[in-house]
């Protein structure tokens, strides 16, 4: 197997919009839809005072994804077996999805080998 | 905020073991006490014709593993806004629960800068 892993941070998003289950599952159906994965399983968590992770299980991996209203910031983590631009795609599409965002920081890693 | 994400391979597992949604689960939870982790949401899914993923949502932030059976390899992603040290510690965690388990790739990032 071999593992594309993207790890992002979004910046500049409205603090409500990142207090909203409803748009933070909304962006992370779109990465998922964009990045060609097959969903299997997809929960959220709300935290308190403020915050949100959600985590989807997709035949090529996972996606994740927390937010920090009070920043203004959220992180993705988009883990892939499969084509590994699918990886760029799903971060792409949740920069698109929520209005403002701006990638600050995104780091793209390749683990594992295929077998000989 | 800052987030300290370790992405972890480890090799060498018994294939009956990477495909037992008990052991795998039971590996899990050893990782999120290892690592001090609170535990919100915990969810495996079991893929055809063999391997299985599991995510869990932590306040901290997450923790996914990801096994290949047939290649007796499984894949961690450990991600958390608390003590760097706690992420060491998780994937400790999962190659102790797990017979046999040799971690063959890590690579710890960090991510995020706290506000000024």
């Amino acid at each position: 197997m071999r593992l594309t892993v993207g790890l992002a941070i979004f910046e500049d998003i409205a603090a409500g919009v990142l207090d909203d289950e409803a748009a933070i599952k909304a962006a992370l159906e779109r990465a998922i839809e964009a990045g060609g994965f097959t969903l299997y399983d997809l929960r959220l968590v709300r935290f308190s005072p403020q915050g949100i992770t959600g985590a989807a299980i997709v035949g090529e991996s996972h996606l994740t994804i927390h937010t920090w209203p009070e920043e203004r910031k959220l992180f993705v983590d988009v883990a892939s077996c499969g084509d590994p631009a699918g990886v760029d795609r799903a971060l792409d599409a949740i920069e698109k999805a929520l209005p403002g965002a701006r990638m600050s920081e995104v780091e793209v890693r390749t683990l594992g080998h295929s077998p000989p």
